[in-house]
């Protein structure tokens, strides 16, 4: 394909949607793709752009003039337009900004790039169609087929006063089938939902999940309105932050991918193997505490891996559901209740685990009867202490304001390992005299 | 609240929307439910129902006269309908289905309930707002006013052929910037996207994604345009699956909630504990195989722990990695040159742990030191095993159609376990000669 015949391949690339394209793209070494880029016309290339990988894009934008991805910018929606900037280098930033020609696309890109990026300013756009109350619904219809242009999909219309202030919103339907010389204020609809520009992004998804709403808009301190949400950014919010829960839940730091290099996969993974690591290394040197070299030492210690894999998985799962109950917004204040149910389900996967270890143990393994009821003892004990430490740890850091999800994963199996075995040999110590 | 005045209560209600009403409900006894549903009027009262947690609405229906749930379903959209019938028990949604008054209502919400609630026609809704292409502007704004009425949204226009097949699309946008006398032949949008009806509704859900749909048309084997799926639907899927894939990797049977009841919450957890138990019990019997009870045996038995953690974190690290990329699509058909990256990655994250493993256990714990060397050996080949391991069966389950998110959490960690301690003791044999 890649025989630099300009005309064919421009011809075929015409067929493609966008989307299409960058996959192409995403698999191309970076010179064929820059030439791909630098072959086509901005108006598809900035779309192709921000469908990419992040890593390409960022590749490929290091191979264009400011000039060019100051065009590819002109193209694109503000918030598109602002998040591409940002992605930049500090100094090329200011030389991109400063040859946008269009003065209004270049004052709304830079009033976004001074928005955090995880709250409501920095994913909202600019791009909108209001309408003011006092305006009828002919003038209304005649004004839109102007903004509209701007706008690539009209989900709403929003309604403000004279001063720019959200009162009211409007759907086209609403527009369509309202005779021509009705007053907007008549029509509008005053129960507009809306987020604050420094409204975190996670509670904007979680508001437009709940509501229903395919686009929200966005007030400042004075209730005027700077912008909207739609729901195609929502979607990327959601799925980001489920791809960082489950990675965290998996040992792995977010943001990296398959095909990652291995440095970069190295770098993510090795910081939680070094937890689980130090974690082994503690529970060693609790064994080590409690050596006396006796005969039933020694089969007290061939169950180790039993305690540290039921310590492990309790661990886990009693996170995870806390986890995905606080991110769902499921889950309230009462930590004391949780936990007493959270040591009453302990005790029922305890005890039925234990008597199907004690069976298996005793009459199969022909383990001495006393390390057999050691052994079952302890996984009652430390099934319930997981599932207790595997509740409250996320709990507590959610109260603290630190994202529960660090605590799932290699976290709360380390701190269980080392917990289950320390419990499993005191326990034994007590039954035995070890 | 609950004192049954019934004015107050209705008249403060009506101030809420229905996803606030819904989350008050859901703390609500059942009786309690109950009187607030039969308190409101059928067209709150089913949105609500909608909104509810799946288990509180089967309780709800359960109070409820089959002509009562007819009412309820009269006022939903047929997608949302045909969902409440089929949670139904057989008997009773017969019973309701009769019971309809509005007989094309009642005939879309049967073709629904035929088909498959994974794919596209189960998800789909028959409100859809559709135009001949034959009409002109203003006939079609005409049309649209009456079609749009039973639409609560309307996202896009569909355009068909005198057989009701697809043949394009438009936006209420083009319709109202476009001259009233123009052939909506000539401004409709052929590229139109959509699915099958027997498509997989997480394919749907790719496709919307990838291409930013808010809705998509739907159609059967002859391309007659029969529904559409619209994207807040879509987020309920993506949100299903995330959480799926979560809890499968945490070891919790899909579908429980924090505040599931205790026999629930055990159906869904303990057959993944009983998984952990056999893998222990299975290392207890390796480890029986290696005892000769020797002074460096106890020594290596204490570090058993590390060995476990160190394998279990890489290969649901591995595992996490492949499955999202699975998920995402991102990941193709290469096992082998896949597998060697992982072999290469593991090798560098061994080699870092045991470099650091060797020093800590020879120089602060005064291990012996071949003891220490052996430790550092069979750490490296335990990671590069759990590595490969945790990356091949998921791929492999992929490749025989089922879900590969199975493969994550209490399996993968499970088999690592048992087949690292495997290896750490033949290592062990070979070096030592215990």
């Amino acid at each position: 394909v890649e025989e630099q015949n300009d005309k064919d391949l421009e011809i075929l690339l015409k067929e493609y949607h966008h989307a299409d394209i960058a996959e192409i793209i995403d698999d191309l070494d970076l010179d064929d793709a820059v030439y791909v880029i630098k072959l086509l016309d901005s108006e598809t290339t900035s779309e192709i752009l921000m469908e990419l990988d992040e890593d390409i894009r960022e590749k490929i934008l290091r191979n264009l003039s400011t000039k060019e991805i100051a065009e590819e910018v002109e193209e694109l929606d503000t918030d598109d337009a602002a998040d591409m900037i940002s992605e930049l280098p500090e100094d090329r930033q200011a030389e991109v900004i400063s040859q946008i020609e269009d003065d209004e696309h270049r004052e709304e890109i830079q009033e976004l790039l001074a928005y955090d990026e995880d709250t409501a300013g920095g994913l909202m756009a600019k791009e909108l169609v209001k309408v003011y109350e006092t305006w009828t619904v002919a003038g209304c219809l005649r004004r839109i087929r102007g903004q509209a242009k701007d706008v690539t999909r009209v989900h709403s219309v929003y309604v403000v006063d004279k001063n720019d202030k959200l009162i009211g919103r409007l759907s086209l339907k609403d527009l369509i089938i309202s005779k021509s010389d009705t007053k907007i204020a008549d029509i509008a609809k005053d129960n507009v939902d809306w987020v604050h520009v420094d409204d975190d992004v996670e509670d904007v998804a979680k508001i437009m999940a709940k509501y229903d709403l395919e686009a929200i808009p966005v007030v400042n301190d004075n209730q005027t309105l700077v912008g909207r949400i739609t729901i195609d950014d929502i979607i990327d919010v959601i799925r980001e932050e489920a791809d960082k829960d489950y990675q965290l839940a998996a040992g792995i730091s977010q943001d990296v991918e398959a095909d990652d290099s291995i440095l970069k996969l190295t770098k993510a993974r090795l910081p939680w193997l070094f937890i689980g690591m130090f974690g082994g290394l503690g529970a060693a040197s609790i064994i080590e505490q409690f050596n006396d070299n006796m005969g039933n030492f020694i089969v007290l210690l061939s169950f180790v891996p039993l305690i540290q894999a039921t310590a492990g998985n309790v661990g886990v799962q009693s996170s995870a559901i806390v986890v995905q109950g606080i991110a769902n917004g499921t889950i309230d204040g009462k930590i004391l209740k949780r936990l007493f149910k959270e040591f009453l389900l302990g005790l029922v996967n305890g005890v039925a685990i234990s008597l199907v270890a004690i069976l298996i143990t005793h009459f199969i393994f022909g383990t001495p009867y006393i390390v057999s009821i050691t052994i079952s003892i302890a996984l009652v004990a430390v099934i319930v202490m997981a599932a207790i430490i595997g509740t409250f740890i996320p709990i507590f850091l959610d109260k603290r304001g630190i994202d529960p999800a660090v605590a799932t994963g290699p976290f709360i199996t380390t701190s269980n390992d080392v917990f289950g075995i320390l419990i499993y040999f005191l326990i034994a110590k007590l039954i035995l005299g070890i």
